[in-house]
């Protein structure tokens, strides 16, 4: 059993809560892509993974990649690799992603100053973008260590109409947004052992099992629209209410229409987190009403059972109240189920420190879905306080859960079998 | 009945086509206040009131007010006051208000060629401003005349930061945006026999009819309210249907509710024109959404009643989705009843010329609101084409709806009695 220091815990929770103090908001945790709050971001973690004995790189899209490396003893050492995300939502929580940097830091740190090696290289990939927020695509970071990013996303506009392009170019990364740098920033598959991450649940399971840690056995796909209503604006004062084509009204039949079927299954749900009515205007009828769903399951099945359900559904109402659809499907995203062999290590790990083993399915995404097209994944689950609930300031863990995840993963590393 | 040229109806259509040249746009119909654009537009119109036989005068808030004077044998004459304003929405239609100074200049000016004069002064008011788009404050020219004018308004800033009296100082009318030139242009009440306006409908009831002209029997206050909705933020894929507060789901339902409860009464109308989830995120429950509502009806009692109705169903969906509201009020604007003295002998008009009588109410406002608050008022609807579209390039109406409207707006004045 790895012995660590019993301030681990507390450590990490005050380094999330320095961490958050880099924010593109005044009262409030944003960090977005490329911001000088994502900035400072990433120049704090690439100081304490050198801290911890790291060799660091910051690669062509942001991401700040340490390696903890290998016993020299070892010929050829493979990579197994760790990591999440650290850019954020709008007004997000401080260990939604960072905690699956901030605590194999803290573990290598800790074996750093042990002076104790690995058989294989453990990278800790902070990746620079997972979220989303800035220019409505998810996963660039982890896209382009997996050697998937697609350049035909250079030309997407953040809302003050700067292309991704201008903003890597703008940047100083490597490569400045050469589409060549961001493919060769890609790791070699066949270096990779697997990756493992760390995750707050964002959801209230473990708390409600009252269980500091869970096993994850797949990661729910998902189903994402952006719809666009057109009706007929028009004088909210002369237009009698049968003449009406009100795009808002329709919209908001859809979002009811949205919820009511995903309230059909227990681990089926539907979201419609974007909603506006463009230029509106209180005197005039809505001609025109955009929002976004993202539909998921437990799994694939239920989820294309219900998106199908709503797809046929929107048609009826706009139909029905004689307004135009206009629907924009991001290509789906399928469940991604955890490798078995590494599910077993982490519940052995589990075992040692005397924790039961829970198994959980994620229902959030994470940069272990495209880790997965590369290579096996897994990941830890550390329970979240508040109700469970995330993506929100109130989200919280406790340092005791942050340090009894320190230690599994330590054993995870230390008993590490290929 | 008094026998007017039958290309009366066509002349205002080409004087409509004329003034609509002068444009604060390129390509569309903007005559904001005081504007160049406005200037010309104001010229034009006493150009062509004085052609018409009258003597004009410009007020010190732009409105040109055309006096076609009484039969000299009449003596000490009153005032049967007609108009409507000459200011636009942006990107609005050439007929909204305009008509209704248009109109009355090309019937007096039938009068004053064939060498007729009425018992009584028939002033012709083309307002200034009514649409509030410049100062974002409605009936400036009206509430001068009326007497009514919020010397308060000076201080207001239009988009560049120029307030209203500067802009009065700055554009040569009299009195140079004094208060007391413009207390002293308020008309004498005393004098006055009462207000009738003449204007397009901006609405599809008159055209469903089938019929040309419409006589209104009130002018819709209304009732709005901007709704704040506050529920919790949460992860879109971790939070179970049933352990959601979604505020943009709750106000989907309340938008419902809007839309079910105004359909209950034919003169009824609510209006959702501003729907946001604020920072939405599509990976994000909606914490919180905002709204407006704008509720007219016909009568004051059935809009109070919705209104009610409405409160008590928001306060009953918020109650069950744990949701949160906050209702801020604008201060409600009663009903204008038209006279019934004055709506009696429109319909004489009409029967007159043959047509029927259909008595409808205006949901959207008029100067004749503010003549209101100082003498009787009546309108005249003339039906609006393209199913009744208006604050629009699209609205239109017919020449010969508009020679109907001189015909009976003729036979009223001829007729007229106190």
């Amino acid at each position: 059993m790895t012995t660590l220091s019993a301030a681990l815990g507390q450590a990490i929770l005050d380094r999330a809560a320095g961490l958050a103090r880099h924010s593109d908001m005044e009262d409030g945790l944003t960090c977005a892509y490329l911001t000088p709050a994502h900035r400072a971001t990433q120049a704090q973690l690439a100081q304490w993974m050198e801290e911890a004995g790291m060799r660091v790189r910051i690669d062509a899209i942001g991401n700040v990649v340490g390696r903890y490396e290998a016993d020299p003893a070892v010929a050829e050492p493979r990579v197994l690799l760790t990591g999440s995300h650290f850019d954020t939502v709008r007004n997000g929580g401080r260990y939604d992603g960072r905690l699956g940097i901030l605590l194999p830091i803290a573990v290598a740190g800790a074996l750093h100053a042990s002076g104790r090696r690995l058989p294989y290289h453990l990278d800790v990939a902070a990746f620079a973008e997972e979220e989303g927020l800035r220019f409505k695509t998810s996963f660039l970071g982890s896209s382009v260590l997996a050697g998937r990013f697609d350049p035909a996303l250079l030309e997407r506009r953040d809302a003050d109409g700067i292309t991704l392009r201008q903003a890597l170019a703008d940047s100083g990364l490597p490569g400045g947004g050469d589409p060549e740098a961001l493919r060769a920033a890609a790791i070699d598959p066949q270096s990779l052992l697997g990756y493992i991450e760390v995750h707050i649940e964002q959801g209230p399971v473990l708390l409600h099992q009252g269980l500091p840690l869970g096993v994850v056995t797949q990661i729910a796909g998902n189903s994402r629209f952006l719809v666009n209503v057109e009706g007929q604006a028009g004088h909210a004062g002369t237009t009698p209410m049968n003449l009406r084509r009100d795009a808002a009204a329709a919209a908001a039949e859809m979002v009811l229409l949205v919820e009511r079927r995903c309230r059909q299954a227990p681990t089926l749900v539907g979201t419609v987190g974007q909603l506006h009515v463009p230029n509106g205007s209180g005197n005039v009828i809505p001609g025109a009403c955009q929002f976004t769903m993202d539909i998921r399951a437990g799994e694939d099945r239920l989820r294309d059972a219900a998106v199908a359900d709503i797809l046929a559904g929107i048609e009826e109402i706009a139909q029905r109240r004689g307004v135009k659809i206009q629907l924009d499907r991001v290509t789906p995203v399928a469940n991604t189920p955890c490798a078995r062999r590494l599910m077993d290590q982490l519940a052995a790990a589990l075992k040692k420190r005397g924790l039961p083993v829970h198994e959980l399915p994620s229902g959030a995404g994470h940069d272990a879905m495209m880790m997965h097209r590369i290579t096996d994944v897994a990941m830890l689950f550390v329970r979240c306080g508040n109700g469970g609930i995330s993506h929100n300031p109130l989200e919280t863990i406790t340092a005791e859960d942050a340090q009894l995840a320190c230690e599994v993963f330590a054993d995870f590393l230390k008993d590490f079998s290929a």
